[in-house]
């Protein structure tokens, strides 16, 4: 049985954590779920590697979604920055889903948005525990995530 | 009996430090506050670390007040990033608190902004440290520190 | 028998991973290739390290493709702070290759470029691995990966 | 008997070391002075770990004077990281004191700023190692180095 | 017997590693040099770390000509974060040489400019192993490597 840490924000505007968990249900077993929630995303470094080191996690989604001003931006450089260290810390990956506030025309669109990121993060994060060759079969594609593929160059 | 360190700045134009230690005892009961200060916000995260390494808090609320111009944003991130890895090295969270100089019209308005934040923060800690279940059903819902909460996406 | 590691992104839009391998196979003889596939560039410094560590890779090849917003210039500065921490973290080189999805002014040429770099670093992954007396033998001497050679000042 | 720590560079066109200790002198006893000089401010982060770690300082003063032009404020940049990470691998502060070549009007400013900062920032490095209690009574007041201090907001 | 490293790139477009050990020979005896050549500035941190781990060199002389564009002064700062990260690591010096393309208006200057500073830093290195306290006698003396000294301010 594996173990699948997701940690989202109180920040948020939507529950990523919730889509998370939700597209890893459907997508196969063998594994549980273990969640927690921070404040904001430069609290996301150090929980998801407490995830992994203090509660045995195997793969981590870290989910958050930063404004849209310039600070947001060095904010979720910095997140990235510990995100990346925290991996190195724990030879472990953590799969960062971030959806900035920016990045969509409205309300709307965003949630729309943050949700299929999420999902499609969390099916990354399944197929990295459990179905590697998945990933090499698609290596080189233009996968996107919330976004449709962008697919081979000159295809 | 829990530890809860709190370290502020002198270059701070307001007495933020003292703003989260009156939160904190309002917020509840079973810990205890140890203070420090330092300089400026560039000191913060080895003066957060060794509050957890040598004084053995169980979190740190680490508060500052970055100048307005662009070699203080710099000043800013380069803390924030010392502060996440201080989280990295020790397991342990530091809630970090800045109010930028630069983001309230006035010095009235930047004091109670300073106010509010390092209260919301203070509670962050208090609730991290004694009720996360509290944050997790905060998640995705929008939380700001200072302002006015941003809700969920559409609502 | 040395252990060449190979590891690109989902993301990119051509099979960089396979043009590396392709090269290395013609380069010469003496090692084995380990493949792994993750999401995006922000996955590589991880992964490098576990096949350095995990897999016993005595260098790695990390390739990707980011794009072309500011956003992405972020995230692979972030990924290369990494690829450098990973190396440090484990004193063995990672080749980084990365081909930014406006390096080119369309499809085919950011293919062929993409194709061309991947080959040239493979082909100084080997060098470094079996041959390094070549590269000093270049030293100064404005070596370029995928463009034609800068070749020395005032030649 | 403590041991002070004191760093500076030949790049800097003042001898802001010298201002340094001899501040220190003045402000108090039950301390010696170690000094080193480096080429450039990136070279003052191991500098400043190798007095901590291989000569037992307790506290270190790093004293820098980067150019005016972008590409010395990302130096800047990269020595204060560099400074910050040196403090958390000692579990040690090391007082950063850097003064701009383009924050003053002419050179007999510059000169006076460089000065007064490396003296305020020495009269902070004794506070914190003999008298941390003066620090905690300054937390919020505006404190600043080598211009007046910007006092409590409204005052 | 002191063992010097110096490590280059293929990359640069003047043979800067040689300027540095035609300079060392000149300053002085006592040490023996040892040279290596990467492909690129993003490989001298790793490279430099093991002349100092695995060879036992007792300083290192790390030389690189970065691209004019943005996205070089990116590499280059990924470079300087990772060659500081070095020394922290090990506990040594690593004096960095970059020359940036874009420093000299024409080819001959900048292959002047390569020159000069790669000897001058050579010297500094060759000051930190053996005569320390040359460098502390010009403490705060403006001086450059590559361009005429600026000197002590107001002189």
């Amino acid at each position: 049985m594996k173990l699948i840490g997701v940690v989202d924000t109180t920040f948020a505007r939507y529950d990523m954590g919730g889509a998370a968990v939700s597209e890893l249900r459907s997508a196969g077993t063998g594994f549980r779920v273990l969640r927690r929630t921070v404040p904001g995303i430069k609290d996301l470094p150090v929980a998801a590697k407490k995830l992994i080191t203090e509660e045995r996690c195997d793969i981590v989604i870290a989910l958050g979604m930063p404004g849209g001003k310039e600070i947001d931006r060095m904010c979720a450089h910095e997140a990235s920055t510990g995100l990346i260290r925290a991996q190195l810390d724990t030879n472990t990956h953590i799969i960062e889903v971030f959806v900035h506030e920016d990045e969509a025309p409205d309300e709307k669109d965003l949630a729309a948005l943050a949700d299929r990121r999420s999902r499609a993060h969390a099916l990354n994060a399944y197929r990295m525990l459990f179905r590697p060759k998945d990933l090499e079969r698609l290596a080189g594609t233009g996968q996107r995530q919330g976004y449709a593929d962008a697919g081979r160059l000159g295809e």
